[in-house]
Protein backbone atom coordinates (compact mmCIF):
# COMPACT_ATOMS: atom_id res chain seq x y z
CA UNK A 1 0.00 0.00 0.00
CA UNK A 2 1.69 3.32 -1.24
CA UNK A 3 2.14 5.93 1.62
CA UNK A 4 0.85 9.05 2.14
CA UNK A 5 3.03 11.45 -0.23
CA UNK A 6 2.49 8.36 -2.78
CA UNK A 7 -1.80 8.97 -2.96
CA UNK A 8 -0.78 12.72 -3.17
CA UNK A 9 0.86 12.40 -6.31
CA UNK A 10 -1.93 10.59 -8.25
CA UNK A 11 -4.42 13.00 -10.13
CA UNK A 12 -7.57 11.33 -10.65
CA UNK A 13 -8.93 12.87 -14.02
CA UNK A 14 -12.24 12.82 -15.02
CA UNK A 15 -13.20 13.89 -18.71
CA UNK A 16 -16.34 15.73 -19.60
CA UNK A 17 -18.05 13.80 -17.19
CA UNK A 18 -22.06 14.78 -17.00
CA UNK A 19 -23.63 13.37 -14.55
CA UNK A 20 -23.41 14.85 -10.97
CA UNK A 21 -24.35 11.52 -8.83
CA UNK A 22 -21.04 9.82 -11.14
CA UNK A 23 -18.72 12.79 -10.29
CA UNK A 24 -19.89 12.68 -6.72
CA UNK A 25 -19.31 8.45 -6.56
CA UNK A 26 -15.86 9.00 -8.02
CA UNK A 27 -14.76 11.56 -4.92
CA UNK A 28 -16.41 8.99 -2.50
CA UNK A 29 -14.42 6.40 -4.06
CA UNK A 30 -11.33 8.41 -3.59
CA UNK A 31 -12.10 9.73 0.18
CA UNK A 32 -12.59 5.80 0.91
CA UNK A 33 -9.60 4.75 -0.55
CA UNK A 34 -7.42 7.81 0.89
CA UNK A 35 -7.20 9.84 -2.57
CA UNK A 36 -7.65 13.40 -2.78
CA UNK A 37 -6.12 15.26 -5.73
CA UNK A 38 -9.30 14.91 -8.29
CA UNK A 39 -8.84 17.09 -11.62
CA UNK A 40 -12.51 17.81 -13.81
CA UNK A 41 -11.78 18.53 -17.71
CA UNK A 42 -14.53 20.31 -19.07
CA UNK A 43 -17.12 18.93 -17.22
CA UNK A 44 -21.33 19.54 -17.84
CA UNK A 45 -21.28 22.76 -15.41
CA UNK A 46 -24.63 22.09 -14.36
CA UNK A 47 -23.61 18.55 -13.33
CA UNK A 48 -20.41 19.65 -11.59
CA UNK A 49 -21.91 22.15 -9.17
CA UNK A 50 -24.92 19.90 -8.24
CA UNK A 51 -22.24 17.04 -7.46
CA UNK A 52 -20.46 19.72 -5.28
CA UNK A 53 -23.48 20.21 -3.43
CA UNK A 54 -24.03 16.60 -2.55
CA UNK A 55 -23.29 15.20 0.45
CA UNK A 56 -20.20 13.63 1.77
CA UNK A 57 -16.49 14.11 -0.28
CA UNK A 58 -17.78 17.44 -0.12
CA UNK A 59 -13.78 18.98 1.10
CA UNK A 60 -12.42 16.84 -1.82
CA UNK A 61 -14.71 18.31 -4.25
CA UNK A 62 -14.40 21.92 -3.30
CA UNK A 63 -10.93 21.64 -4.25
CA UNK A 64 -10.99 19.73 -7.45
CA UNK A 65 -9.12 21.58 -9.94
CA UNK A 66 -10.66 22.70 -12.94
CA UNK A 67 -9.08 22.41 -16.65
CA UNK A 68 -10.19 23.33 -19.99
CA UNK A 69 -8.27 20.54 -21.55
CA UNK A 70 -6.51 17.40 -21.24
CA UNK A 71 -2.99 18.24 -21.69
CA UNK A 72 -3.60 21.04 -19.26
CA UNK A 73 -4.56 18.74 -16.89
CA UNK A 74 -1.78 16.59 -17.21
CA UNK A 75 0.89 18.65 -17.99
CA UNK A 76 2.66 17.95 -14.23
CA UNK A 77 2.40 13.94 -14.26
CA UNK A 78 5.14 12.14 -15.76
CA UNK A 79 2.79 9.00 -16.21
CA UNK A 80 -0.65 9.51 -17.90
CA UNK A 81 -2.79 6.37 -17.61
CA UNK A 82 -6.42 6.18 -19.46
CA UNK A 83 -8.89 3.70 -18.36
CA UNK A 84 -11.01 1.75 -20.65
CA UNK A 85 -13.31 -1.55 -20.22
CA UNK A 86 -12.51 -2.06 -24.03
CA UNK A 87 -9.51 -2.98 -25.86
CA UNK A 88 -9.68 -1.11 -29.17
CA UNK A 89 -6.39 -2.91 -31.45
CA UNK A 90 -6.86 -0.34 -33.96
CA UNK A 91 -5.98 2.41 -31.37
CA UNK A 92 -2.28 0.61 -31.38
CA UNK A 93 -1.75 1.42 -27.40
CA UNK A 94 -0.49 -0.77 -24.91
CA UNK A 95 -3.56 -2.38 -23.07
CA UNK A 96 -2.62 -3.55 -19.38
CA UNK A 97 -4.99 -5.39 -17.34
CA UNK A 98 -5.91 -3.15 -14.08
CA UNK A 99 -4.33 -5.86 -11.87
CA UNK A 100 -0.69 -5.24 -13.67
CA UNK A 101 -1.18 -1.60 -14.42
CA UNK A 102 -1.90 -0.64 -11.00
CA UNK A 103 1.36 -2.04 -10.26
CA UNK A 104 3.39 0.13 -12.55
CA UNK A 105 1.40 3.54 -11.71
CA UNK A 106 2.52 2.50 -7.59
CA UNK A 107 6.37 2.58 -8.74
CA UNK A 108 6.16 5.61 -10.40
CA UNK A 109 4.06 7.31 -7.90
CA UNK A 110 7.28 6.45 -5.73
CA UNK A 111 8.49 9.54 -7.58
CA UNK A 112 6.57 10.95 -9.93
CA UNK A 113 3.12 12.63 -10.17
CA UNK A 114 0.44 10.21 -12.40
CA UNK A 115 -3.30 11.26 -13.92
CA UNK A 116 -5.75 8.47 -14.23
CA UNK A 117 -7.74 9.48 -17.07
CA UNK A 118 -11.45 8.25 -16.70
CA UNK A 119 -13.68 9.20 -19.94
CA UNK A 120 -17.57 10.43 -19.89
CA UNK A 121 -20.15 8.11 -19.25
CA UNK A 122 -21.43 8.18 -22.95
CA UNK A 123 -18.59 7.38 -24.66
CA UNK A 124 -15.51 6.75 -22.87
CA UNK A 125 -11.84 8.62 -23.75
CA UNK A 126 -12.36 9.14 -27.64
CA UNK A 127 -9.29 8.62 -29.43
CA UNK A 128 -7.78 12.43 -29.34
CA UNK A 129 -7.86 11.71 -25.54
CA UNK A 130 -6.49 8.84 -25.64
CA UNK A 131 -3.49 9.97 -27.39
CA UNK A 132 -2.27 11.98 -24.36
CA UNK A 133 -2.26 8.70 -22.23
CA UNK A 134 1.19 6.72 -21.95
CA UNK A 135 -0.79 3.74 -22.24
CA UNK A 136 -4.22 2.05 -21.19
CA UNK A 137 -5.81 0.17 -18.24
CA UNK A 138 -8.45 -2.07 -18.72
CA UNK A 139 -10.48 -2.97 -16.33
CA UNK A 140 -11.58 -7.23 -16.53
CA UNK A 141 -14.76 -7.11 -17.11
CA UNK A 142 -16.69 -10.18 -19.67
CA UNK A 143 -16.29 -9.44 -23.09
CA UNK A 144 -20.69 -9.55 -23.51
CA UNK A 145 -20.91 -6.29 -20.87
CA UNK A 146 -17.84 -4.29 -20.65
CA UNK A 147 -19.34 -0.76 -19.86
CA UNK A 148 -18.66 0.25 -16.48
CA UNK A 149 -20.31 2.66 -14.65
CA UNK A 150 -18.25 5.71 -13.92
CA UNK A 151 -18.23 5.83 -10.35
CA UNK A 152 -17.74 1.73 -10.23
CA UNK A 153 -15.02 1.88 -12.19
CA UNK A 154 -13.14 4.80 -10.37
CA UNK A 155 -14.08 2.65 -7.26
CA UNK A 156 -12.79 -0.26 -8.22
CA UNK A 157 -9.38 1.09 -10.13
CA UNK A 158 -8.87 2.71 -6.96
CA UNK A 159 -8.83 0.26 -4.59
CA UNK A 160 -6.66 -2.16 -6.87
CA UNK A 161 -4.17 0.60 -5.92
CA UNK A 162 -4.15 0.11 -2.28
CA UNK A 163 -5.32 -3.39 -1.88
CA UNK A 164 -2.73 -5.63 -0.54
CA UNK A 165 -0.88 -8.35 -2.22
CA UNK A 166 -0.19 -10.37 0.73
CA UNK A 167 -3.16 -9.81 3.32
CA UNK A 168 -3.57 -12.99 4.73
CA UNK A 169 -5.18 -14.15 8.10
CA UNK A 170 -6.25 -11.31 10.43
CA UNK A 171 -5.29 -11.47 14.05
CA UNK A 172 -9.00 -10.42 14.17
CA UNK A 173 -10.46 -13.94 14.71
CA UNK A 174 -12.06 -14.49 18.24
CA UNK A 175 -9.97 -16.91 20.96
CA UNK A 176 -11.10 -20.50 20.92
CA UNK A 177 -12.08 -21.85 23.82
CA UNK A 178 -9.70 -23.54 25.74
CA UNK A 179 -8.98 -27.75 25.96
CA UNK A 180 -10.07 -27.23 29.50
CA UNK A 181 -13.00 -25.37 28.71
CA UNK A 182 -13.99 -28.09 25.59
CA UNK A 183 -13.48 -31.12 27.89
CA UNK A 184 -16.19 -29.63 30.06
CA UNK A 185 -18.48 -29.22 28.07
CA UNK A 186 -18.31 -32.47 26.59
CA UNK A 187 -18.57 -33.99 30.40
CA UNK A 188 -21.57 -31.93 30.64
CA UNK A 189 -22.72 -33.06 26.93
CA UNK A 190 -22.03 -36.71 28.13
CA UNK A 191 -24.13 -36.43 31.48
CA UNK A 192 -27.01 -34.59 29.63
CA UNK A 193 -26.57 -37.66 26.63
CA UNK A 194 -27.25 -40.06 29.88
CA UNK A 195 -29.91 -38.36 31.66
CA UNK A 196 -31.96 -38.30 28.50
CA UNK A 197 -31.64 -41.56 27.51
CA UNK A 198 -29.60 -41.33 24.41
CA UNK A 199 -26.52 -42.46 25.84
CA UNK A 200 -27.10 -45.47 28.24
CA UNK A 201 -25.78 -45.91 31.37
CA UNK A 202 -23.82 -48.65 30.17
CA UNK A 203 -22.18 -46.95 27.29
CA UNK A 204 -18.60 -47.68 26.86
CA UNK A 205 -15.79 -45.31 26.74
CA UNK A 206 -15.43 -45.42 22.94
CA UNK A 207 -18.94 -43.38 22.89
CA UNK A 208 -17.70 -40.79 25.19
CA UNK A 209 -15.07 -40.35 23.23
CA UNK A 210 -17.30 -40.01 20.28
CA UNK A 211 -18.82 -37.13 22.17
CA UNK A 212 -15.79 -35.43 23.01
CA UNK A 213 -14.91 -35.69 18.82
CA UNK A 214 -18.23 -34.27 18.33
CA UNK A 215 -17.62 -31.27 20.06
CA UNK A 216 -14.25 -30.91 19.33
CA UNK A 217 -15.21 -30.51 15.92
CA UNK A 218 -17.28 -27.28 16.65
CA UNK A 219 -15.27 -24.33 16.84
CA UNK A 220 -16.44 -22.69 20.45
CA UNK A 221 -15.18 -19.16 21.21
CA UNK A 222 -14.15 -18.45 24.75
CA UNK A 223 -16.27 -16.00 25.24
CA UNK A 224 -19.38 -18.59 24.47
CA UNK A 225 -17.85 -21.46 26.25
CA UNK A 226 -19.65 -20.42 29.53
CA UNK A 227 -22.74 -19.98 28.05
CA UNK A 228 -22.82 -22.91 26.63
CA UNK A 229 -21.88 -24.57 29.79
CA UNK A 230 -25.01 -22.67 31.10
CA UNK A 231 -27.12 -24.10 29.10
CA UNK A 232 -26.12 -27.44 29.30
CA UNK A 233 -26.42 -27.39 33.51
CA UNK A 234 -29.31 -26.32 33.06
CA UNK A 235 -30.72 -28.88 30.33
CA UNK A 236 -29.10 -31.37 33.16
CA UNK A 237 -30.46 -30.15 35.98
CA UNK A 238 -34.19 -30.39 34.26
CA UNK A 239 -33.67 -33.78 32.92
CA UNK A 240 -32.67 -35.21 36.17
CA UNK A 241 -35.31 -33.33 38.10
CA UNK A 242 -37.95 -34.59 35.67
CA UNK A 243 -36.59 -37.78 35.84
CA UNK A 244 -37.21 -37.73 39.90
CA UNK A 245 -40.22 -35.32 39.76
CA UNK B 1 -10.21 -16.34 -12.02
CA UNK B 2 -13.03 -19.25 -11.17
CA UNK B 3 -15.20 -20.91 -13.99
CA UNK B 4 -18.65 -20.19 -14.99
CA UNK B 5 -20.29 -23.34 -12.56
CA UNK B 6 -18.11 -21.28 -9.70
CA UNK B 7 -19.86 -17.97 -10.97
CA UNK B 8 -23.45 -19.61 -10.94
CA UNK B 9 -22.90 -20.35 -7.11
CA UNK B 10 -22.15 -17.17 -6.16
CA UNK B 11 -25.29 -15.48 -4.56
CA UNK B 12 -24.88 -11.64 -4.36
CA UNK B 13 -28.05 -10.81 -1.14
CA UNK B 14 -28.96 -7.20 -1.41
CA UNK B 15 -30.97 -6.77 2.48
CA UNK B 16 -33.22 -4.42 2.39
CA UNK B 17 -31.78 -2.20 -0.41
CA UNK B 18 -33.82 1.08 -0.58
CA UNK B 19 -32.23 3.41 -3.69
CA UNK B 20 -33.14 1.92 -6.84
CA UNK B 21 -30.11 3.44 -8.47
CA UNK B 22 -27.72 1.64 -5.83
CA UNK B 23 -30.04 -1.83 -6.89
CA UNK B 24 -29.46 -1.54 -10.54
CA UNK B 25 -25.93 -0.29 -10.08
CA UNK B 26 -25.61 -3.90 -8.17
CA UNK B 27 -26.42 -5.33 -10.73
CA UNK B 28 -24.65 -3.90 -13.69
CA UNK B 29 -21.41 -5.07 -11.75
CA UNK B 30 -22.51 -8.24 -11.71
CA UNK B 31 -22.98 -8.46 -15.52
CA UNK B 32 -19.83 -6.40 -16.13
CA UNK B 33 -17.83 -9.26 -13.62
CA UNK B 34 -19.95 -12.45 -14.67
CA UNK B 35 -21.85 -12.95 -11.75
CA UNK B 36 -25.69 -13.41 -12.28
CA UNK B 37 -27.27 -14.88 -9.04
CA UNK B 38 -29.17 -11.74 -7.33
CA UNK B 39 -30.83 -12.22 -4.17
CA UNK B 40 -33.16 -9.65 -2.53
CA UNK B 41 -34.34 -9.63 1.10
CA UNK B 42 -36.50 -7.23 1.96
CA UNK B 43 -36.35 -4.45 -1.21
CA UNK B 44 -37.73 -1.12 -0.69
CA UNK B 45 -40.62 -2.62 -3.52
CA UNK B 46 -40.73 0.96 -5.12
CA UNK B 47 -37.15 0.74 -5.14
CA UNK B 48 -37.06 -2.62 -6.76
CA UNK B 49 -39.60 -2.06 -9.23
CA UNK B 50 -38.06 1.04 -10.70
CA UNK B 51 -34.82 -0.77 -10.54
CA UNK B 52 -36.28 -3.48 -12.45
CA UNK B 53 -37.54 -1.33 -15.35
CA UNK B 54 -33.61 0.24 -15.58
CA UNK B 55 -31.77 0.20 -18.92
CA UNK B 56 -28.76 -2.61 -18.48
CA UNK B 57 -28.60 -5.60 -16.83
CA UNK B 58 -32.10 -6.19 -16.78
CA UNK B 59 -32.24 -9.76 -17.62
CA UNK B 60 -30.25 -9.98 -14.16
CA UNK B 61 -32.70 -8.03 -12.13
CA UNK B 62 -36.10 -9.50 -13.69
CA UNK B 63 -34.58 -13.18 -12.78
CA UNK B 64 -33.51 -11.66 -9.24
CA UNK B 65 -35.51 -13.71 -6.33
CA UNK B 66 -37.05 -12.08 -3.57
CA UNK B 67 -37.17 -12.99 0.07
CA UNK B 68 -38.96 -12.35 2.64
CA UNK B 69 -35.82 -13.06 5.16
CA UNK B 70 -32.14 -14.00 5.46
CA UNK B 71 -32.63 -16.69 6.82
CA UNK B 72 -35.06 -18.11 3.40
CA UNK B 73 -32.52 -16.29 1.12
CA UNK B 74 -29.00 -17.83 2.81
CA UNK B 75 -30.84 -21.68 3.34
CA UNK B 76 -29.41 -23.54 0.32
CA UNK B 77 -25.48 -21.45 0.72
CA UNK B 78 -22.78 -23.46 2.67
CA UNK B 79 -20.87 -19.98 3.29
CA UNK B 80 -22.46 -17.09 3.92
CA UNK B 81 -20.54 -13.73 4.26
CA UNK B 82 -21.57 -10.59 5.33
CA UNK B 83 -19.57 -6.99 3.81
CA UNK B 84 -19.09 -4.43 6.34
CA UNK B 85 -16.72 -1.30 6.36
CA UNK B 86 -16.43 -1.01 9.90
CA UNK B 87 -14.75 -3.09 12.72
CA UNK B 88 -17.31 -3.60 15.20
CA UNK B 89 -14.95 -5.51 18.07
CA UNK B 90 -18.27 -6.23 20.24
CA UNK B 91 -19.79 -8.38 17.47
CA UNK B 92 -16.93 -10.81 18.13
CA UNK B 93 -17.37 -11.92 14.37
CA UNK B 94 -14.23 -13.28 12.25
CA UNK B 95 -13.32 -10.13 9.71
CA UNK B 96 -11.21 -10.43 6.97
CA UNK B 97 -9.34 -8.25 4.62
CA UNK B 98 -11.30 -8.27 1.09
CA UNK B 99 -8.26 -9.70 -0.59
CA UNK B 100 -8.03 -12.77 2.04
CA UNK B 101 -11.78 -13.66 2.26
CA UNK B 102 -12.27 -13.40 -1.56
CA UNK B 103 -9.56 -16.38 -2.00
CA UNK B 104 -11.96 -18.15 1.08
CA UNK B 105 -14.68 -17.65 -1.17
CA UNK B 106 -13.27 -18.35 -4.30
CA UNK B 107 -12.35 -21.94 -2.67
CA UNK B 108 -15.36 -22.72 -1.22
CA UNK B 109 -17.34 -21.97 -4.49
CA UNK B 110 -15.52 -24.87 -6.39
CA UNK B 111 -17.99 -26.81 -4.07
CA UNK B 112 -20.51 -25.11 -2.61
CA UNK B 113 -22.90 -22.18 -3.07
CA UNK B 114 -21.74 -19.03 -1.24
CA UNK B 115 -24.15 -16.14 0.04
CA UNK B 116 -22.19 -12.46 -0.28
CA UNK B 117 -24.71 -10.16 1.96
CA UNK B 118 -24.68 -6.20 1.58
CA UNK B 119 -26.72 -4.32 3.81
CA UNK B 120 -28.61 -1.44 3.29
CA UNK B 121 -27.02 1.74 2.24
CA UNK B 122 -28.55 3.99 5.57
CA UNK B 123 -27.08 1.80 8.09
CA UNK B 124 -25.56 -1.62 6.71
CA UNK B 125 -26.03 -4.81 7.58
CA UNK B 126 -27.63 -4.95 11.19
CA UNK B 127 -26.16 -6.77 14.01
CA UNK B 128 -28.80 -9.49 13.67
CA UNK B 129 -28.61 -9.72 9.62
CA UNK B 130 -24.97 -9.95 10.76
CA UNK B 131 -25.84 -12.71 12.81
CA UNK B 132 -26.70 -15.31 9.69
CA UNK B 133 -22.89 -14.56 8.96
CA UNK B 134 -19.97 -17.45 9.18
CA UNK B 135 -17.73 -14.28 9.14
CA UNK B 136 -17.69 -11.02 7.77
CA UNK B 137 -15.60 -9.32 4.84
CA UNK B 138 -14.03 -5.83 5.12
CA UNK B 139 -13.23 -3.45 2.01
CA UNK B 140 -9.99 -1.76 3.35
CA UNK B 141 -11.15 2.19 3.46
CA UNK B 142 -9.74 4.49 5.52
CA UNK B 143 -10.73 4.67 9.22
CA UNK B 144 -11.87 8.13 8.98
CA UNK B 145 -14.08 7.89 5.95
CA UNK B 146 -15.39 3.37 6.01
CA UNK B 147 -18.61 3.95 4.65
CA UNK B 148 -18.94 3.07 1.15
CA UNK B 149 -21.50 3.60 -1.90
CA UNK B 150 -23.52 0.20 -2.14
CA UNK B 151 -23.01 -0.70 -6.38
CA UNK B 152 -19.23 0.49 -5.47
CA UNK B 153 -19.25 -1.75 -2.52
CA UNK B 154 -20.05 -4.57 -4.75
CA UNK B 155 -18.01 -3.71 -7.83
CA UNK B 156 -15.17 -3.98 -5.85
CA UNK B 157 -16.12 -7.36 -3.94
CA UNK B 158 -16.70 -9.03 -7.31
CA UNK B 159 -13.67 -7.29 -9.21
CA UNK B 160 -11.54 -9.09 -6.19
CA UNK B 161 -12.92 -12.46 -7.03
CA UNK B 162 -11.95 -12.46 -10.61
CA UNK B 163 -9.28 -10.44 -10.27
CA UNK B 164 -6.05 -12.63 -11.38
CA UNK B 165 -2.82 -12.54 -9.19
CA UNK B 166 -0.76 -13.51 -11.52
CA UNK B 167 -1.86 -10.93 -14.20
CA UNK B 168 1.27 -9.61 -15.74
CA UNK B 169 2.61 -8.00 -18.99
CA UNK B 170 0.12 -8.84 -21.41
CA UNK B 171 0.68 -9.63 -25.31
CA UNK B 172 -1.45 -6.31 -26.27
CA UNK B 173 2.51 -4.46 -26.27
CA UNK B 174 2.26 -3.13 -29.92
CA UNK B 175 5.46 -4.57 -31.69
CA UNK B 176 8.35 -2.81 -31.54
CA UNK B 177 10.36 -1.41 -34.78
CA UNK B 178 13.33 -3.93 -35.89
CA UNK B 179 16.79 -2.85 -35.30
CA UNK B 180 17.14 -2.76 -39.59
CA UNK B 181 14.45 -0.09 -38.79
CA UNK B 182 16.13 1.30 -36.21
CA UNK B 183 19.36 1.86 -37.83
CA UNK B 184 18.00 3.26 -41.03
CA UNK B 185 15.92 6.21 -38.77
CA UNK B 186 19.42 6.45 -36.80
CA UNK B 187 20.86 7.17 -40.24
CA UNK B 188 18.42 9.50 -41.99
CA UNK B 189 18.41 11.39 -38.69
CA UNK B 190 22.33 11.54 -38.77
CA UNK B 191 22.09 13.20 -42.03
CA UNK B 192 19.50 15.48 -41.40
CA UNK B 193 21.45 16.99 -38.13
CA UNK B 194 24.60 17.08 -40.98
CA UNK B 195 22.49 18.68 -43.33
CA UNK B 196 21.37 20.90 -41.05
CA UNK B 197 25.08 22.03 -39.47
CA UNK B 198 23.83 20.66 -35.55
CA UNK B 199 26.24 18.23 -36.80
CA UNK B 200 29.70 19.19 -38.12
CA UNK B 201 30.34 17.04 -41.27
CA UNK B 202 33.90 16.09 -40.02
CA UNK B 203 32.22 14.56 -36.95
CA UNK B 204 33.92 11.49 -35.16
CA UNK B 205 31.82 8.49 -35.08
CA UNK B 206 31.05 8.83 -31.58
CA UNK B 207 28.88 11.74 -32.45
CA UNK B 208 27.33 8.82 -35.03
CA UNK B 209 27.48 5.92 -31.82
CA UNK B 210 25.36 8.80 -29.74
CA UNK B 211 23.01 9.68 -31.97
CA UNK B 212 22.34 5.65 -32.46
CA UNK B 213 22.16 5.69 -28.84
CA UNK B 214 19.38 8.36 -28.51
CA UNK B 215 17.43 6.76 -31.16
CA UNK B 216 17.38 3.56 -29.35
CA UNK B 217 16.24 4.63 -26.28
CA UNK B 218 12.99 5.84 -27.70
CA UNK B 219 10.69 3.46 -28.38
CA UNK B 220 9.86 3.00 -31.96
CA UNK B 221 6.58 1.16 -32.55
CA UNK B 222 7.14 -1.51 -35.95
CA UNK B 223 3.91 0.35 -37.78
CA UNK B 224 5.38 3.82 -36.72
CA UNK B 225 8.75 3.00 -38.20
CA UNK B 226 7.81 4.13 -41.85
CA UNK B 227 6.51 6.97 -41.04
CA UNK B 228 9.07 8.75 -38.77
CA UNK B 229 11.61 7.90 -41.93
CA UNK B 230 9.02 9.82 -44.66
CA UNK B 231 8.88 12.72 -42.09
CA UNK B 232 13.05 12.45 -41.62
CA UNK B 233 13.41 11.86 -45.52
CA UNK B 234 10.75 15.37 -45.96
CA UNK B 235 12.88 17.05 -43.58
CA UNK B 236 16.26 16.48 -44.98
CA UNK B 237 15.03 16.63 -48.77
CA UNK B 238 14.37 20.34 -47.64
CA UNK B 239 16.91 20.63 -45.77
CA UNK B 240 19.24 19.94 -48.90
CA UNK B 241 17.15 21.91 -51.50
CA UNK B 242 17.08 24.57 -48.94
CA UNK B 243 20.91 24.49 -49.11
CA UNK B 244 21.44 24.95 -52.31
CA UNK B 245 18.45 27.42 -54.13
Amino acid sequence: MPGLAEFERLHVVLVAARNPLNIGAAARAMSNFGFSRLRVVNPYHVAFREARSAVGASALLASAAEYKSIADAVADCTLVVGTTAIRQRQLRHTFRRLEYGARLIRKQLASGRVALLFGSEKRGLSNDELGHCHWLMRIPTREVHTSMNLGQAVAVCLYELVREAKATETTEKPQLATAGEMERITAMLFDALLASGYVKSGASASTHEKVRRLVRRLCFEADDAETWLGMLRQILWKLRSDGYS
